[in-house]
C-alpha cells in the first residue's frame, strides 16, 4: 500500500483535533476527541491513536497508508527533540517526550511543532499566508500567541522561545501582565485583559452601556465590548481603541524586526471582525513612519480552528 | 593561478574600507580610501577597484586570485539585486546598481548586503557571535541599527526592511524621531538622543556639572555624558539610566521576537564601555519576566569597525 496520507494533529487543553489529509494538504476527514489531560500523557497518546485509526477506517484506510504525522502542542518546549517542558493548561505533562512516544505508538515518523507555530504554519502554507515568504500569526485568546515566518521558514529562536509576541513591552511600567512583566501587549490587548480594563473602568464609576451587563451577569467579556461599541456606547469604543493601539504598536514594532508582509489575525477575538481590524489599521496608519505606511497588510487569518492542525499536517508532508 | 582571496569592501559615506581575506577569513590586508560620494558612483566604483588593485599587488597578487567579491552598503537597497535605494549620507546614490558595477569593473562574483547586516554577519561569523546560531547586532551611533541572525541565517523580511530595530517603539506617544515615529529606541538612545536629552534638561535649568561643558563648548556628546556618570554628576546618570532602560525594553522584546542567545553591541556609544552594558543589564533584569532572566547574554562585539568589512567577506566566501 503507498504511504499516501499525512495526519495533522492539535493537541489543546481541552480537544485533540486530529485531521487526514492527502499530501497536497486536501482533507480526507477529521475528528475531535476531548483531551482529558489530567489521566495523563499515555491516555492522552493513546486517544490519539485510537482517533486516527477511526478516521483512517472510516476512509478505508489504515496506518500503513500513513506517510508521516504532525503534532502542535502547548507549553513550553523542546521542539527538535519533541519534548513538552509544561502546559499550564495540561496539568501533568512536565518534559513529555510526545514525539518519541507517538512516534512508537503509530509507528510512522512524527514531527513536532508548538501549537502557535503549527497554526503560523498552516495559515503560512494553505491559509491567508499562501505565496507570501514573510508573515506573522497573532492569536489573540486569553493571552496572545503568535508565530513568524521569515523567508519561508518559522523562527524558533534559540531555546525554541521565539514569537512570544504578547510578552514584547510596549508600554513600559505599564499593566501588570501574567508573566510577570509589565506593560506587555497581552496585559492590553488579550480578550481577558481587554475585558480586565472594561471592568476597572466601570468599577472606577464610569458611565457606560456595559454597567448592565456587568450587574446582571457578574462579568463581561470582550465580545460584549465589541457589541457595545457598535452599538455606539463610547467607553467600549476607548476600551476598543486601547486594545487597537495595542495591537498597532506590536505591528510596526513586527515590521521593523521580522519584516513581514502581511500580519494575520486569529483567535476568539477575531470574532470581532472588522471592527477590530479596522481599528488597528487606523493606529497603524496614525503611528508608521510616513515612507512604509502601506507595506504590511493587517488581515484576518482564515484557517479559524483547523490552522494548527493544517500546519502539523504541513509539517508533516514537508519531511518528506 | 588559484582563486584563493575574497574581498571585503565596507561602503560608509566618509571612508571605504577594503580587506583581503583567505577563504578562512584571514585578513591578508586592507586600506582606507575617502569615499567621496559627492563625485558620483561611478567614481566611488573606481575607488573600490584601485584601492583593491593596490592591496593585492602588495601581496603579490591580482585580480585573478581573488574568488569574490562582497559589499556592504548604507541606506535601504534592494539586497539581493544589490541595488541601493538612496544613502542619506551618500547624495547622489539614488538607485543605483552597485553590485551589478562593481561585478563588471572587478570582473568577480559580487554579493551585496546592507551595512547593519554586514556587520551582524561579521560579528556572527568572526565575532562575538562566533558559535551561536541566534543573534541581534545593536550598532548605536548617530541612529541605532542592527542585523538579526535566526537560525544561522540573516534575516531580511519582505522588501529587505527587517531589522530596522531602532524604530521600534517603545514609549508610544514619546519623543519625537527623525523617522517620523514618536516613541523610537532611537529616539532615547542613539548617541544623538543620549545628548539631546542631557541637553534638554540642561535647558530646563538642571544642575549638573554637565552644563560647564555645555557652556565651554556650546554642545554635548553621550561621551561627555559617560564621563561625567563616570565623575558621579547625578543628572548624567539619570540620562545613562535613560539610554540604558530604553535598550533593556529593546532587548526584552528581540528575547519574544527571535528569541536571540545573545545581544551584541557596537558603534560609538560602546566606548562607554562597562557604564553602558551594565546599565542595560541591570535594567533587562529588573523587567524582564523573571522565569527566563538568564537567557539572553548582552555583550560587547569584538570587531570595531572591522565587522562590516569582515562580514561583506564571510558573504563572499558563501558564495562559494
Amino acid at each position: 500500500m503507498s504511504k499516501r496520507v499525512v495526519i495533522g494533529i492539535d493537541l489543546g487543553g481541552t480537544n485533540i483535533k486530529v485531521g487526514l489529509f492527502d499530501t497536497e494538504l486536501k482533507l480526507l476527514g477529521r475528528k475531535a476527541a476531548a483531551t482529558d489531560a489530567a489521566s495523563g500523557p499515555e491516555h492522552v497518546i493513546e486517544r490519539i491513536a485510537d482517533t486516527t485509526r477511526e478516521i483512517l477506517a472510516a476512509r478505508k484506510l489504515d496506518m500503513r497508508n500513513v506517510r508521516a504525522a504532525g503534532i502542535g502542542a502547548p507549553g513550553p518546549s523542546n521542539i527538535k527533540e519533541g519534548i513538552i517542558a509544561f502546559a499550564p493548561n495540561m496539568p501533568g505533562f512536565e518534559n513529555v517526550p510526545i514525539k518519541k512516544m507517538l512516534a512508537e505508538r503509530l509507528k510512522v515518523p512524527v514531527v513536532f511543532e508548538n501549537d502557535a507555530n503549527a497554526a503560523c504554519w498552516g495559515e503560512y502554507v494553505a491559509g491567508v499566508g499562501k505565496g507570501v515568504s514573510d508573515m506573522v500569526l497573532l492569536t489573540l485568546g486569553t493571552g496572545i500567541g503568535g508565530g513568524v515566518v521569515s523567508n519561508s521558514r518559522l523562527l524558533h529562536g534559540f531555546d525554541d522561545a521565539a514569537a512570544e509576541l504578547g510578552h514584547t513591552i510596549i508600554y513600559p511600567g505599564g499593566r501588570q501582565c501574567g508573566c510577570g512583566q509589565r506593560g506587555c501587549v497581552e496585559a492590553y490587548a488579550s480578550a481577558n485583559s481587554t475585558a480586565a480594563r472594561a471592568t476597572e473602568a466601570l468599577r472606577e464609576g464610569r458611565s457606560s452601556s456595559l454597567n448592565a451587563v456587568l450587574e446582571s451577569r457578574g462579568a463581561i467579556t470582550s465580545r460584549d465590548i465589541y457589541e457595545h461599541v457598535a452599538a455606539g456606547d463610547e467607553l467600549a469604543r476607548e476600551i476598543a481603541d486601547g486594545t487597537a493601539r495595542a495591537l498597532a504598536i506590536l505591528c510596526i514594532n513586527l515590521l521593523h524586526t521580522t519584516g513581514p508582509e502581511l500580519i494575520a489575525f486569529a483567535g476568539g477575538m477575531i470574532g470581532a471582525g472588522d471592527l477590530l481590524l479596522d481599528g488597528v489599521q487606523r493606529f497603524f496608519d496614525e503611528l508608521i513612519w510616513s515612507s512604509k505606511k502601506e507595506r504590511v497588510r493587517l488581515v484576518q487569518a482564515t484557517l479559524g480552528e483547523s490552522a494548527g492542525m493544517v500546519g502539523a499536517a504541513a509539517l508533516a508532508v514537508d519531511m518528506g
